[in-house]
């Protein structure tokens, strides 16, 4: 049986306490759960919130491979023409293949929330749905409130539903809004709307006793086609369904078809990833992906998986691309160096000496605080300084930076640089709105003599967390910088006893990223 | 229907990754769970470890009133008798009213891991039990495997079960101790073993799929009579079933009795007490106790609430001691902030021109890129400025900071201050591991003179974010500042054009806060 995964991260997921993303982290989240394979991604509700219409407008210009894209809204006002609603004139706007439609299925709602007669209520949902349809939309409709209004009225619920059906819908997406319902309650719903409408029934669990994961799984086992999603399960209160427990219980565990293979045995790698965008701890007992997921501390356990992995062990950790831990040992993390090797350089032998370097040198990185899941680029630079070594591009003698308050914009921060680049010194120095940027500047302005050709690579984010550390006087400091050009983006990491000196490690990996990247393609322009 | 609720939260729960509490920590838990009215304490394995053996000891001279104390351990050795078992007799020792045994229920782990034939360890099982109950104990029986054994070789599995029964054990456990199964699978064999058991059966879940809650809510379901639980669900891996979580489903949604109910509304503070214990942050989307649980971000989940709080809320939060949240964000509305003001200054009129001001002044400085949802104080700050102003503690003339690199650690950075306190201006400089420690500690210098009754309060936490702006060239800062001292935590916020001006911004409000803290704490005391 094949299931679709609807991901709603960048809407329901931005609802969550504490998440927020930038543009163009929202550009890069929807970019991996496209690559990852997800059927839907759920952009956010441009019509409420103008920083959503703009994410629409710079998502005409990516190209998605198998995500369709989705705009959600509510439905026309009371009153109203679908014609004549401004925000049904926004959802189109967004230029969505699909357009993803919320209305009331509880009565009570309907009067004491919406101030609509119930009457009324169908009629925005009917017309509606019937408008985006005409409008060569996909139409999903989420029914809010569905099981507590089948609860109280499942007359009335059952006929909002038949509305939006009959008006076209392509999906009937039931939610647990409030996420208070239990499987034994789910079951026998989902199994009754699918008897009248048919297979176009999806599900949209929320977390609130606990059962996100277990009502989703309990509507897909009574039927139901389409599961709603969030990466890491994100989203309001509770939060919902996550993308990376719920795939994996469906797939490895319950033989739906939902993504690739292959993307499966991504879920650790990209549940990190996405953490570090929203600038989130990743959440070490998370089924599944979680650090702790496979890791076995009583001594029993431990010698029980040695003895036969089964024992303490419901799936093999690599089909998911996490790992077996044994805590308090210092064996952890091996094998998922070495895949990252491996797939940076396909023809390297594994048991070639450098690799135990590279593996050495990662360690006692990570030790010190670095963290290269969200930094490929800095984690490309360590494995090539030992695989393929190349002379440095330039080095740091010194730097000074000056910030001064009050000032004006763009000089709030001088810096001055001097470093060597090719044999030569170089000192320039430049202004900037704050000392990162000043920085930049002058490290740029510094190496442009030696490398003209160079285009133009620009900072585009910035992530600064604050790291524990056993001596509590001096916390360490660690800087992800994402960079960009009009071929590529990439991210650099740096650790230090301050913001500064972080941020200037980071910056250092990313000019040099850069550089290389830049040789090698103009090299392979030179030499066909 | 009465559940009888075994905390594993000292066994199980010290099993979880990262769990680590002292003796005195674990003698309180204990308490605290009495208080509760917990029925079983699973206070640890006394023959595995000796640190839990002391536990007993000292557990002895606790009075608790409601809870029955369980010694944790595995059966006999094999080809040794109970009497002559070393194990048993520290299980003995431990002067316990329950002994809670665990065996195997899976016959491929009988001859792969133990390494015995089936029927010895049928054996094993039975004269252990047999013994215990002999010697007056109340016995669980903990069948490892039950689910997963029982999946490959039922015969088996319930050969274990109808062995302890035999030999006089007062509970069966049946655990999926991998975490693997699914309600759809639990049910079924929970029905099976009540047939033939009776009312004597219990559930250990873990949350390997995302399913404790759901596990242990359906074999409650389906009629077993104790569930096994841990406070916040640590445990191995993943984690099993929380204490916290599951009593409210059980108790406030499905109608059993587990605990009184004024142990149901303590449940929020004692989780935040059992986190402290352990030195975990509390995880704030937990069901029911996490800060978030009752927490809504989205404007049209906020105006909904305040209508009917049914509307996005599946039980009272209050049931559980936890309060509702309106979380501020651009997603939020005016419901939020109105909201928020209302709980800090009850007496507020709500039509007082002074609320219309501070909407606005939110609404302006969201504009510009700061987010309250994190900064309770800045808020608080906000607010009482326009409706209890205060003459400010200080006020910025200016910095100047510069940063040098290479340096020495703790000099990385110097900070000039020039402030005016009480109208007198005040010069300072210090050095510093970064820019903002350097300013932190040269602006609590310039105030030391003039409040020197100020008891220390630190930075503990500090978050950036590069946020998007229109004009690409000029991207704004926001951080997040966490401070504390010894009675309370804060945090505060600032955006500016770079990192250092977001800090300082962020730093003043924090100082500001504290001050004001420090001078109505002092009045209290003065003004009786």
């Amino acid at each position: 049986m094949h299931i679709k995964i609807y991901d709603a991260t960048l809407r329901e997921g931005a609802q969550g306490a504490g998440a927020s993303f930038s543009l163009e982290d929202k550009v890069r989240l929807a970019r991996l759960l496209d690559e990852l394979g997800v059927h839907y991604i759920e952009a956010g509700n441009p019509g409420s919130n103008p920083k959503d219409a703009a994410l629409y407008d710079r998502l005409k210009r990516e190209r998605l491979s198998t995500a369709r894209l989705a705009a959600f809204g509510p439905t026309r006002r009371a009153g109203v023409k679908p014609a004549a609603d401004r925000g049904l004139a926004v959802l189109l706007a967004a230029e969505t293949p699909v357009v993803t439609i919320f209305g009331k299925a509880w009565d009570l709602h309907v009067s004491g929330v919406l101030g609509v007669s119930p009457q009324e209520n169908l009629d925005m949902i009917g017309d509606t749905v019937a408008y985006l349809h005409k409008e060569g939309r996909e139409v999903v409709f989420d029914a809010e409130h569905f099981f507590d209004g089948y609860k109280r009225n499942a007359d009335y619920a059952m006929r909002v539903l038949e509305t939006a059906s009959q008006a076209g819908a392509d999906w009937l997406a039931l939610c647990d809004t409030n996420g208070g319902c239990f499987p034994h309650e789910i079951t026998p719903v989902i199994q009754r709307t699918i008897d009248r409408f048919g297979g176009i029934i999806g599900i949209h669990a929320h977390d609130d006793t606990g059962h996100a994961q277990a009502n989703t799984v309990a509507a897909i086992l009574a039927g139901a086609g389409v599961a709603q999603v969030t990466a890491g399960g994100i989203g309001e209160r509770c939060g919902n369904a996550d993308l990376f427990v719920t795939v994996p219980n469906l797939q490895l565990k319950l033989g739906y078809e939902c993504l690739p293979e292959s993307s499966i045995a991504r879920m650790r790698e990209v549940s990190l990833v996405i953490s570090e965008l929203g600038n989130r701890p990743p959440d070490p007992s998370r089924p599944y992906v979680g650090a702790n997921a496979f890791a076995h501390k009583a001594g029993m356990h431990i010698d029980g998986v040695k003895k036969n992995p089964e024992s303490f062990e419901h799936i093999d950790p690599k089909r998911v691309g996490n790992e077996r831990a044994f805590l308090l040992s210092e064996i952890a993390g091996r094998a998922a160096v070495l895949a990252k090797i491996t797939r940076l350089y396909p023809g390297v032998d594994k048991n070639a000496p450098e690799l135990a370097r590279i593996l050495e040198r990662v360690k006692q990185r990570e030790f010190e605080g670095y963290q290269y899941e969200g930094a490929d680029a800095s984690f490309e630079l360590e494995a090539r300084r030992i695989l393929r070594p190349y002379p440095p591009f330039f080095a740091l003698h010194n730097f000074k930076v000056i910030v001064t308050e009050p000032s004006k914009p763009e000089r709030a921060a001088t810096a001055m640089i001097e470093v060597t680049v090719n044999g030569q010194s170089e000192i320039t120095a430049q202004n900037g709105n704050g000392p990162v940027n000043a920085l930049d500047r002058a490290a740029r302005r510094a190496l442009e003599r030696c490398y003209p050709r160079r285009r133009e690579g620009v900072l585009s984010d910035y992530k600064v967390r604050v790291l524990d550390s056993a001596d509590a006087t001096a916390s360490r400091v660690r800087v992800l910088i994402e960079s960009r050009d009009d071929t590529a983006r990439w991210t650099t990491v740096g650790v230090s006893g301050d913001v500064i000196g972080a941020s200037w490690i980071a910056l250092t990996d990313s000019l040099e990223y850069k550089l290389l990247k830049d040789s090698s393609e103009d090299s392979e322009v030179g030499n066909p």
